[in-house]
C-alpha cells in the first residue's frame, strides 16, 4: 500500500506530533539531505515530491524528483550506487527530511566522488569568496560508469 | 568588503573549477544544511539568499532568511544559540551549501532540543507512516529563552 501522509494539522501537532504530514513548497518539493549512515558525512542534497517519497518509503531506496529533467530519479538507477534508506528524520516544521542512507557503491556524486560538497568557501587572494577542494578526491570513474566521456 | 560571488561559468567551470558562484533559486534562495563541527549531525535546514550569504561569510555566524517572516534571520539573535561558521561547503553544482557550525548555547532548535531533526518516520500500525521521537529530549526551555509559554 502507497504510504499516506497526514493532513497539515496545526503547530503543536506538527512539531510535537506522531503523524507524518510533510510540507511541500510551491512547486510540490521537499528538501531532503541524504548523510552516510556511517560516518555522519553529507553525501548530496536533492528534492522529493509526494510521490518520490513515497516511492522512497516503498522501495527502502531513495527516490528523488529530478527539478532539472523534471522526472523521478531512482538515484543508482543508472550507476548501481543506490542508496539505501537506513533511516528518515524529519525537522520540527516538517519541511526538510534528512535521509540516512547507506551509499552503495564508490560514492554519489555525479563527478566521480564519494560526496557532493567537495570544495569549501574560503577567502581568495582578492578578498573575495573562492572554493578549496577538500581532500576526498576521486572515489570513481564517472565515464565508466556512465557511459559518457 | 562584501564578498562577490562569480558569475555561474560552464558545467565543467562550476564542478570542477575554484570559484564560488552559488545558484539561487527562482525565488532568490538556497538551500543551506547547518551540521555540528564536533558530532556531524545535522542541525537544521533553513534558506539564505544572496545578502545573506554575504552576512554570514562577513560575520561569520549563520545568517538565513526566513521564508515565513520574509527578513534576515540571524540565528541566535534572541536566544543566544548563534551558530559559529566553522566551514562552509557546497556540492558539485553549487546549488545547496552545509554549514558546519559550532553551535553555541544548548541546542539549534527552537522547540528546545539540540537538533530539529527529532523524529524519523517509521510504519504506524496501519501501515501509514507516522513520527516517532529520537532519544534527544529538549535541552533548554523554550519559553524562558524566547520569553513566550
Amino acid at each position: 500500500m502507497n504510504p499516506v501522509f497526514a493532513p497539515r494539522g496545526n503547530k503543536a501537532e506538527i512539531e510535537e506530533g506522531a503523524a507524518f504530514a510533510p510540507k511541500f513548497d510551491a512547486d510540490g518539493l521537499i528538501a531532503a539531505m541524504a548523510i552516510d549512515s556511517v560516518t555522519r558525512e553529507p553525501l548530496m542534497l536533492a528534492y522529493m515530491n509526494e510521490e518520490s517519497l513515497r516511492r522512497t518509503l516503498e522501495i527502502g531506496e531513495a527516490v528523488y524528483w529530478s527539478r532539472s529533467r523534471k522526472e523521478f530519479w531512482h538515484k543508482g538507477a543508472t550507476s548501481g550506487h543506490v542508496q539505501k534508506i537506513v533511516e528518515i528524520r524529519t525537522d520540527c516544521d516538517q519541511d526538510a527530511l534528512v535521509l540516512v542512507v547507506e551509499q552503495v557503491g564508490a560514492g554519489a556524486c555525479h563527478t566521480g566522488r564519494g560526496s557532493c560538497f567537495y570544495r569549501r568557501v574560503v577567502k581568495g587572494p582578492d578578498g573575495a569568496a573562492a572554493l578549496e577542494f577538500t581532500g576526498g578526491g576521486r572515489t570513481f570513474d564517472p565515464g565508466a560508469v556512465y557511459g559518457k566521456a
